[in-house]
C-alpha cells in the first residue's frame, strides 16, 4: 500500500469514467521513439516512386507538374486493401437476430509530405494547411454519396500506434455505410446537454476551461487545445474550433491557418515532452445525413467537431475493454505542465 | 486492389460494427508465446514467498495450513498499489460542468496456483473450480458493501495483453462506486430487446447460435461457448450459462464444475490454435444495487452474465479509438473451424 491519491472522473459527454492519479505518479513504461526508418529506397511513398501507389485521386502539386509524377506536396490515393470499396452494393440483410450489409464504402490513405521524415512537428505552416484542407476535401467529396453516412479521419503514427507496415507519415480515410458507435455515443451526449440547457456541451466546457486555465495547453484566436477533465490516456490533446461548429466541412481558409499553426506548436510539444511518442490523431466529426425528424434534429447545433490526439505509450488492458474504465497515470493538470513548460521549436522547420 | 470480401456485421446487444473478412483473410501480425520467464527465485507469487506479498484476505488451502504460509491452492491478496480503496470517504463533488467523486472502492489480486508456469489449459478441473469458486467469494462479499456499485474480474495474460509486471498467472478484482459505461451499454441494449420481445438477448442468441451451429466451439450440459457473430478480435470467445443468469454470484457448486470444464477446454484450444497467445478475460456481471424505480428494474430477466476472452494478438489503432468500429481479419465461422479442429490435450494436467 502506498499513498498514491486517484481521483474518479466522469466525462460529461459519454458519461464514462477515468481513475485519475492526482497525487503521486505512476512510472510510465517505456517506449521507442518512432523515430525514422531512413529506408527510402522501399517506401512507396516517397516522392519518385508514384509508380509504386495507385493513381491518386486528389493532390496538391508544384504549378506544372502531371497527376502520379513527382513535385505533389501532398497525394491522396486508394487504399491498396481497402477495408470498405465503393464498388459494392449494400444489400442490408437479416439472418436471424443478426443484421449485416456488405462493406460499401471508401477507403483511401493522405500521404502527408514527399519527405521520407517529416512530420506536423517540423513541417512548415503552408504544408499542415495542405494536409487539414486535403482532409476538407475529402470529406466534402465523399458526402456527396448519400448511402455513405460518416467519414472518419484517423491518423496512425508508429508501430505502437498501429501504423504496421509504411513509416512514412499518411493519414487514411474511411466512409461508411453507418454511423461509428463512438460517434452516436457522443451524438447522444451531446444532444441531452443541449435539451437541458438549448447550449452546445463543447462550448460550455472551452468557456469552463478558458476561464479555469489549469488544463488549456495552447490557444490562438481561433483554435483551443485542452487536456480533457477526464482523460483516458496521459498527454491525451483535444483541439476544438473556438467558434461553434457541428462539421468540419465548414472550415474556412482563414481558420485553416490557424488550425494548422496550434497543429504544429501541439505536436511539437509532444514531440519534444515525450520523445517522438507514437500516436493516433482522430477528427470527430458530425454525420454525413441527419434524420430530420427525430432525435437528431438539432445536430448543428447540438454537436461540436473536434480533433483528439493520444499518444500511444500505454496500453490497454482487459479492465478497460471490459469496463470502458481508463486508468490515466498522469493528472491532466501536470500534463498540461509538462507541455506548457517546454520552449517551442517550430522554425527549425524541415518540410 | 485484391479481391477481399468483406461484411459489416452489427452486435445486436450493443449496436456496434465490425467489418468482418468473409473471404480471404489477412495474414496476422506476429507474436510472441507467452511462455513462462522461469524467475521462480524473484516471483512474489510462487508458493513460499507469501511474506512478499499483503496478507491474504481469503484462501483455498490444504487442510491444517495457516495463512500467509505454503501450502494453499488459490490465494487472494490486496493489490500493492491498488487503483481505489476502500478507506476513503466517496465525497461527490461537481466542479462546475464536471463530476468526481474520491477513488472509493477495492483492488485485489487472485493468485490463481502455487505454481509459476500454470494456466488454465493445464491446470487441473479441481484447480480451476477453485478459481472460479474465489471469483464467487470475492463478488458475494465485495457487493455487501452497497457503496460499491459493480465487480469486475478480469485476467490479462502476457505483456500484449497489459501484465506487465508479474507473469505468474493471475486475475484482478476491482470494485467500484459506480456502474462502467461498457455494462451500462450492455444493459441499455438488453433492456431494449427485453420490452420489444419480452425475453433476455443472451437466451435468444443462444438458441440461434446452437440450431445454426457454426459458431459454436464447444458445449456442455450447463454451458456454451461461442464466437460472436460480430466478433471485435479474431477468436474472440464469449462462454454463457445455457440457463438464465444475470449474476455471477448465483453461480451453484455443480455449475462451477460444469463451467470450469469448458474453460479447461476452451484455453486448451486457444493455446494450441495461436501458440500460447497473449490474452485478456473478463466476466461481464449484473451491477450490485439496481434502481428499483426506474430503467433497470427487469435487469434479472435482461441481462446474462457471461466471460468474454480476447487473444490479443492484434493491434487497436486509431481507427478503433476513434469510431468503436472494428476490423477483424478472421470470420468467426472460420475461426470456429480452427479452434474445434484441434485434438484437445486437456489430460496432461500439470497443476
Amino acid at each position: 500500500m502506498n499513498a498514491d491519491i486517484t481521483e474518479l472522473r466522469k466525462d460529461p459527454i459519454t458519461g464514462r469514467w477515468a481513475i485519475i492519479y492526482v497525487d503521486g505518479q505512476r512510472e510510465l513504461p517505456k517506449w521507442e521513439p518512432v523515430g525514422a526508418d531512413g529506408d527510402t529506397e522501399n517506401c512507396p511513398f516517397c516522392e519518385g516512386h508514384e509508380d509504386r501507389t495507385s493513381p491518386e485521386i486528389f493532390a496538391y502539386r508544384k504549378e506544372g507538374t502531371y497527376p502520379n509524377t513527382p513535385g505533389w506536396f501532398v497525394r491522396c490515393i486508394p487504399h491498396i486493401r481497402p477495408w470498405l470499396s465503393v464498388r459494392a452494393n449494400l444489400d442490408r440483410k437479416g439472418l436471424g437476430l443478426f443484421d449485416m450489409m456488405h462493406s460499401i464504402g471508401a477507403h483511401e490513405v493522405i500521404i502527408e509530405t514527399p519527405h521520407h521524415d517529416c512530420d506536423y512537428h517540423n513541417s512548415s505552416l503552408e504544408q499542415v494547411v495542405r494536409i487539414l484542407s486535403t482532409y476538407r476535401n475529402r470529406i466534402v467529396d465523399l458526402k456527396k454519396d448519400q448511402r455513405l453516412k460518416y467519414v472518419l479521419i484517423f491518423k496512425n503514427r508508429g508501430k505502437p500506434a498501429g501504423s504496421l507496415h509504411v513509416s512514412h507519415a499518411h493519414s487514411q480515410v474511411i466512409a461508411t455505410p453507418v454511423v461509428p458507435i463512438r460517434t452516436i455515443q457522443e451524438l447522444h451526449g451531446t444532444l441531452k446537454y443541449f435539451k437541458m440547457k438549448d447550449r452546445c456541451i463543447f462550448c460550455d466546457i472551452i468557456r469552463q476551461e478558458l476561464k479555469d486555465g489549469v488544463r488549456v495547453v495552447d490557444e490562438n484566436e481561433t483554435f483551443l487545445c485542452l487536456i480533457p477533465y477526464a482523460s483516458r490516456f496521459p498527454y491525451e490533446c483535444l483541439i476544438l474550433p473556438k467558434r461553434h461548429r457541428a462539421q468540419f466541412s465548414q472550415i474556412e481558409d482563414a481558420e485553416l491557418k490557424g488550425l494548422a499553426q496550434l497543429f504544429k506548436r501541439i505536436f511539437n510539444r509532444l514531440h519534444q515532452v515525450l520523445n517522438d511518442p507514437p500516436y493516433n490523431c482522430v477528427l470527430h466529426d458530425a454525420p454525413n445525413t441527419v434524420p430530420q425528424k427525430g432525435a437528431w434534429q438539432t445536430i448543428d447545433q447540438d454537436y461540436h467537431w473536434h480533433f483528439e490526439i493520444i499518444p500511444r505509450i500505454m496500453r490497454t488492458a482487459g479492465f478497460e475493454w471490459g469496463s470502458g474504465f481508463h486508468i490515466n497515470p498522469i493528472a491532466p493538470e501536470k500534463a498540461v505542465q509538462d507541455l506548457r513548460s517546454i520552449s517551442l521549436k517550430i522554425d527549425e522547420t524541415k518540410c
